[in-house]
C-alpha cells in the first residue's frame, strides 16, 4: 500500500510551524500553547478520517482506526510531538506524522484481512524540556511512574507536574466519568510496537545508507553536581585564597571527557550540556556552579563503572580546591535490546523493497524503549540525519529519506496487521 | 568633630532595605526601584538639613553644604549606592553613608574657617550590573564616557542606556533650561576627592589591622570569549565526533588560572566569573559558550602580557577542538597610584589619632580612580571585611570598624576644608 509522500512532507512543514521559536529551530514543550495548537491539529485531522481518539491523564494520545475491532491484538506506532528547547523540526514529529499517514492510508484503503487492530499512539514530554525528566509520558503509559510523581517532578518555575497538567486542561487522577483514559496503560494486547525516528547521529548519513534498523539501544545515567565554593570581589582575592567552584567544574569536565573518551570501542560517551553559575558576574568570583554529567552506553555495567569513577574524581577534585560537592541522582535507564522478531520483519521488508540497510544500535534513548521495557516486542527504525545533527535548529533529513522511512513502515506494519500471534 | 555613629549604623540598615532580593544580599540596581527610593531617602534627608541637591543627566548627585561659598575649591566624597545582583550590605553605600555623615556633621556644627567648600558626591551604575560596564556614572563626570555610548551601553534585556535613562526619568541629553546638571562636570576647581569603602580582601582582616591606606589600584582587563562549537544529540554523537566548546571553556579556564597563578608576587589575578552555555540541556551537547576572562595587577604591562597570553592559549585550544572562537574587548582600566599629599594627611591623621593602619594596593576599582584619572587629588580609605568576602550577601564589617572608618574620614576631611592651596 503506497503512502502519500507528498502528503507526509506537507504535514511534517505544517508542525514546523508550532514553535515558541519560530526562525530558531522548533521549540515546542509539552502542555505549552504550541503542543496544544499541534494536538488540535492531528485530533482534527484523526477526526475527518473518522478515526477513534482516546486521551490520557497526563496527555498521551492514542488513534485508532475505525475498522478496528474489540479484543484483537493491536499494532502501536508512534512517536512525541515534543522538542526540545531551540530543537530541530524532525526529532519526534516525524515519528507522529508517519503514523498518521500510514492511519490514514489504512483508514482510505481498509484492509479486510488484518487480524489486529492498529493505533497510532503520540507520547507527551519525551524530551524531558519540562520537568528535566525525559520520557515522562511513556513512563506513565508502562507504571514506571506514578502518582507521586505528580508533585515530585517539577518545572523551572517551581510547578509540580500535577499543576501543569491542570493548567493543560489535564487532569492527573482520573476519576469514574472522566474523559480521560487512566494511567497506566493495559498493554497485555499489544502485538507490537514501532518507533519512526531520525538517527540524531552521523553513521547513516557518513556511510550513505538510507534505513538503520535498531537491534540495541543505549542506556544512561544523568547526575547533577552542585559546586559551592566562596563567591568574592574578583579583584580583591588573591588567586591563593580562591574556592573556585567554576575552575573545579573545568577540571571534572576534562577529566570525565578523557576517561570516557579512552573507552576501548569508542562507542561510550559523556556529556556535560547544561551548566549555570551563580552569581555570573564577570567581576565576582563565582559561588556556586551547577552542572549535569550524562553517561551512555550499551553495557549498564559499563555506565556504572565510568560513572563512579568520574564521581570519584569530581570529590577529590572538590576535596583539592576545598569546594563543597554534592552529587544527585538524576535520571537513569539502562541498554536494551529490541525484539528479534519484529527487527527481522523490518529486515526482510528492507530486503524485498531493495533499500540498504544498517543493523545499529541507538545512542539516543526514546519512548520505544519505555514500552520495550513493558514486555511489548519493539522495533525501531532510523532514516539518515544530516551531518547527524539533531536537537538544534539545522536538524534536517532529505526528503526522500524521509518517504522512503514511512514506506517501509507502512509496509512493515501491514505484514504484522495480518501476522497471527502464532506466526510471531 | 565627632560623627554620630548611631546614626550611621542606623542609616546603614534602612538601605540594606532597599533590595529586590530581600534575605538573599542586597540587590539595587542603578535606575531600578529600589535605587530610586535610595535616591529619594538621600535627597529627603539632604534637603531636611537645608542641603542644595544636583543631579546630572546620568543620575550621579551632589549634595552640598548651605555654608559652601561660591568660587572656593571644593573637597569631594562619596560612593556609589549600586549593587552586583545578590551583593553585600556595605560595598559603596558605606561610603555614601560616611560621606552623609560627614556633611551631617558639619551642617550642624558650621565650619567658620574653612577655606574650601564640601560636596558629598554619589555615583550611579558604578558596578556595571546594568550594561556590563563598570563605572559608568564616574566616566560620564570625567568625559571617558559620551553621548555615543548611550546607545553602546545596551543591558541583557536590549535597552540602550538612553532608554533605561528615559524611563528612570533622566534626560541624557541636558538640554537649555533643564533642571538635571550636564556631564561631565567641571572638576577644575576640586582640591581632593575621598572615598571610603570596605576593603572587599582579605588582607586587614587576615592581618587584624582596621584601617587600609590606599596607595595603588588595580588596573583590569575584561575580554568576553564566545566559542562556537556542533550542538548535537548527546546519546548519538561519538566523543571522536564532537566539537564541544564547553570543553574547549574548561581547558581555558584551567590555563589561564595557572598561567597566572604562578605569577612570581603572586598579587595577579585572573578570573571566569560570567560563564553561560546554549542551549543548556543536560541531553544536548552545547553548541555555545560565552564567558567573560578578568585579568588585573598593579602593574599594567603585566595585565596586557598574561591576557595576551591567555587569548593565545584560547585560540589555540579552539583550534585543536575545532571550535570557533571570537573574542572581543570588553572593557579596561589602568593601574593607578593615587596622590601622595591627600595619602600623607590620611596616615598623619590616622597617626595622632593612635590608629593602626596598613598603606596597601587595592585589587577593586572604585569611581575615586576614575576621578584621580582626571588630575583630581585623590585618597582612598578601606575597613576590613571579615573574612575578605565581599559581591556575596555575607559581606559584612564590625559596627565598630564601620564607625572608625567613618571618624578617620570626618577628620581627614576638617583638615583638607581648612588647607589653603599653597599647603596643599
Amino acid at each position: 500500500m503506497m503512502i502519500d509522500g507528498k502528503r507526509l512532507l506537507l504535514n511534517l512543514a505544517a508542525f514546523r510551524r508550532f514553535s515558541d521559536t519560530p526562525g530558531s529551530g522548533v521549540t515546542r514543550f509539552s502542555y505549552g500553547s504550541q503542543d496544544a495548537k499541534a494536538r488540535r491539529s492531528i485530533i482534527n485531522r484523526a477526526k475527518r478520517i473518522g478515526c477513534p481518539v482516546r486521551i490520557d491523564a497526563v496527555g498521551n494520545i492514542r488513534i485508532g482506526l475505525p475498522s478496528n475491532q474489540p479484543g484483537r491484538p493491536a499494532i502501536f506506532c508512534g512517536s512525541h510531538i515534543d522538542t526540545v528547547r531551540n530543537g530541530g523540526w524532525l526529532d519526534g514529529i516525524y515519528g507522529v506524522c508517519s503514523a498518521l499517514e500510514v492511519l490514514e492510508t489504512l483508514a482510505e484503503r481498509g484492509r479486510k484481512k488484518a487480524t489486529r487492530n492498529f493505533e497510532t499512539v503520540i507520547f507527551a514530554e519525551e524530551e524531558g524540556s519540562n520537568f528535566g525528566s525525559t520520557m515522562t509520558g511513556s513512563k506513565f503509559i508502562t507504571g514506571k511512574y506514578g502518582n507521586e510523581d505528580l508533585e515530585r517532578l517539577t518545572a523551572d518555575n517551581g510547578k509540580t507536574m500535577r499543576q501543569v497538567l491542570q493548567e493543560a486542561g489535564l487532569e492527573p487522577e482520573t476519576t469514574a466519568g472522566s474523559q480521560l483514559d487512566p494511567v497506566p496503560w493495559d498493554l497485555s494486547n499489544v502485538a507490537a510496537m514501532l518507533e519512526l525516528h531520525i538517527e540524531q547521529g552521523p553513521v547513516l548519513d557518513r556511510a550513505g545508507i538510507p534505513i538503520g534498523i535498531v537491534d540495541s539501544i543505549f542506556g544512561m545515567r544523568v547526575v547533577e553536581v552542585v559546586l559551592t565554593g566562596v563567591g568574592n570581589h574578583a579583584g580583591a582575592t588573591p588567586m591563593s585564597e580562591r574556592h573556585d567552584p567554576l575552575s573545579a567544574a573545568a577540571e571534572c569536565i576534562l577529566a570525565a571527557e578523557s576517561m570516557v573518551a579512552a573507552d576501548p570501542n569508542k562507542r561510550a560517551v559523556v556529556t556535560v550540556g547544561k551548566l549555570e553559575v551563580q552569581p555570573n558576574c564577570s567581576n565576582v568570583i563565582p559561588e556556586t556552579v551547577r552542572f549535569s554529567i550524562e553517561v551512555r552506553d550499551s553495557n549498564n555495567e559499563k555506565i556504572n563503572r565510568y560513572m563512579s569513577e568520574i564521581i570519584h574524581d569530581i570529590r577529590e577534585i572538590a576535596l583539592n580546591r576545598d569546594v563543597n560537592c554534592q552529587i544527585h541522582e538524576h535520571s537513569s535507564s539502562k541498554p536494551l535490546h529490541l525484539d528479534d522478531g519484529v527487527r527481522e520483519v523490518i529486515r526482510q521488508t528492507a530486503e524485498s523493497s531493495g533499500i540498504s540497510y544498517r543493523v545499529m544500535d541507538s545512542g539516543a534513548v526514546h519512548d520505544a524503549c519505555m514500552i520495550a521495557e513493558a514486555s511489548v516486542p519493539t522495533g525501531m527504525i532510523f532514516v539518515p540525519s544530516i551531518d547527524g545533527r539533531s536537537h538544534v535548529p539545522e536538524e534536517d533529513t532529505k526528503g526522500e529519506d524521509l518517504i522512503r522511512g514511512t514506506q517501509l513502515l507502512m509496509d512493515v506494519i501491514e505484514t504484522l496487521l495480518t501476522q497471527t500471534e502464532e506466526e510471531q
